[in-house]
């Protein structure tokens, strides 16, 4: 695995294996990898010739008292993990690199961005759609995969590549989940073992919606009520948001009449945890 | 020269040229061509195996009081025109093919984007640089050529290139004049002949002010007030700004220790016309 830390080498790289006709996939990862990570690795190898995943903290989707500076970092062992599942390149820019002074451009998907996660942490998704941007271009890939928990930022990045008329296939890869079915995230090793056991209410939330639509039940409010009564059972747990809506517009629907999107944004420790899922009538 | 509507043809033309090794050049216009714009295609072609033309009257960067609707347009004549230079592809799109139903996306340069036209024109350059990122992830050119007419456009599309790390070289092409030193604009075509003789007065006052400079003058206010003297001997002009500012950064300076941007705006009759010049010490 070669370890990439400069742009221009890193488009050189990816320049010549496209002139040789090789099909490149990205994986853009902040590190602290996990099993979620790696099946994202092993996704982008089956579609692609060759594997690049990047490695960057992005300063500018934290918001200044969110957890940039306690975001966990543990590059030897990413290192070790990304090397072992067979990636080609590990691009792992310094800050000054990916914004040097004087840096001064924003991309922002204005409608999408609006409810949700960008509703509670604004310009997280400026931050994300920017940053996304510059790797299309850094590492210019056929194919970018990205993890269906984060949903509204795959949504995101999907109208990112459509108005902006970049030539990448975007793949969302289903929610990796612990045994007990907690969505991996590498803002779980927040949570001490009472947290961990806490955190087990989205999972049952999502659930238990997905049974109340299925036992026939149609009213938006109705299903949000279950789902928030579900996670309010756990007195730790502080809800940012349950929203049920379009799974294309994000926008908050009144009735299930197709396939809907149940969210959510939960509160517990000091983490901040997000799930979500497909419920279909 | 193939005249191509569909962005999925463009990429698919690129594409394949760029596959056999050749290099392409992008000059985008908004039609209504004149000599300045015919320079930018000879120049595209001193400098790329092919070259491109795009011909798209972007909605995006006219603010609901512009000029949009009466933009000149003769499709047919700039057809002929550009066909006449040897160019290669005329990209021409629909606006639904640019702007499909949904759109979503913005892309700001913000820091530059705040003085001179940004400052009369809000919106004007998020128009600008979204499309024009549009168009390099469409026609995916080597390099692009625009006019220094456009001044502040052309820095803020270096800073798109270089902050979202597009793999183009830009080339910035000297302002193409009429013999009596009126810069060529397609928005000339607004002047009746009386104005048109008023028009003058913007490259009046930028000669002016060079002479001011070269008489030794340093100071930022005393340059500014002897350009807008000039103007102001025509009656009819309406000055928009008169700026003396940094060429890289766009900020206002105070004394000139340096090469320099003076920058105009003036409007005579329904026309609005930009022009400037660099001044050295």
């Amino acid at each position: 695995m070669v370890i990439v830390e400069q742009i221009s080498e890193m488009q050189r790289w990816s320049d010549a294996e496209r002139r040789q006709g090789r099909r490149i996939a990205l994986v853009p990862t902040m590190g602290a990898l996990h099993e979620g990570h790696l099946s994202l690795v092993r996704d982008g190898k089956m579609r692609g010739d060759r594997v690049v995943v990047s490695l960057f903290v992005n300063p500018t989707q934290f918001a200044p008292q969110e957890d940039f500076a306690g975001y966990p970092r543990d590059f030897e062992r990413d290192r070790r993990l990304l090397d072992a599942e067979g990636t080609d390149v590990l691009f792992h820019p310094a800050p000054q690199e990916m914004y040097p002074e004087g840096f001064d451009a924003e991309i922002e998907i204005r409608d999408l961005s609006a409810p949700l996660c960008g509703a509670v942490r604004p310009g997280h998704f400026k931050g994300v759609a920017t940053v996304v941007a510059k790797l299309f271009n850094i590492v210019r890939p056929h194919v970018a995969i990205f993890g269906c928990k984060d949903y509204q930022q795959l949504q995101i990045i999907r109208r990112l590549v459509r108005d902006l008329n970049f030539d990448v296939e975007i793949i969302g890869h289903p929610t990796v989940r612990e045994p007990d079915g907690l969505a991996m995230s590498s803002r779980n090793a927040y949570l001490n073992s009472e947290e961990r056991k806490a955190a087990l209410c989205l999972y049952r939330s999502l659930r238990h919606a997905e049974e109340m639509v299925g036992c026939g039940e149609r009213r938006g409010a109705a299903i949000v009520a279950g789902a928030r009564a579900e996670i309010a059972r756990e007195a730790s747990a502080r809800i940012d948001y349950v929203s049920l809506c379009d799974p294309e517009s994000l926008r908050e629907i009144d009735l299930v009449q197709d396939a809907v999107l149940l969210a959510l944004a939960v509160r517990i420790g000091k983490a901040r945890l997000i799930d979500n899922m497909i419920l279909k009538p």
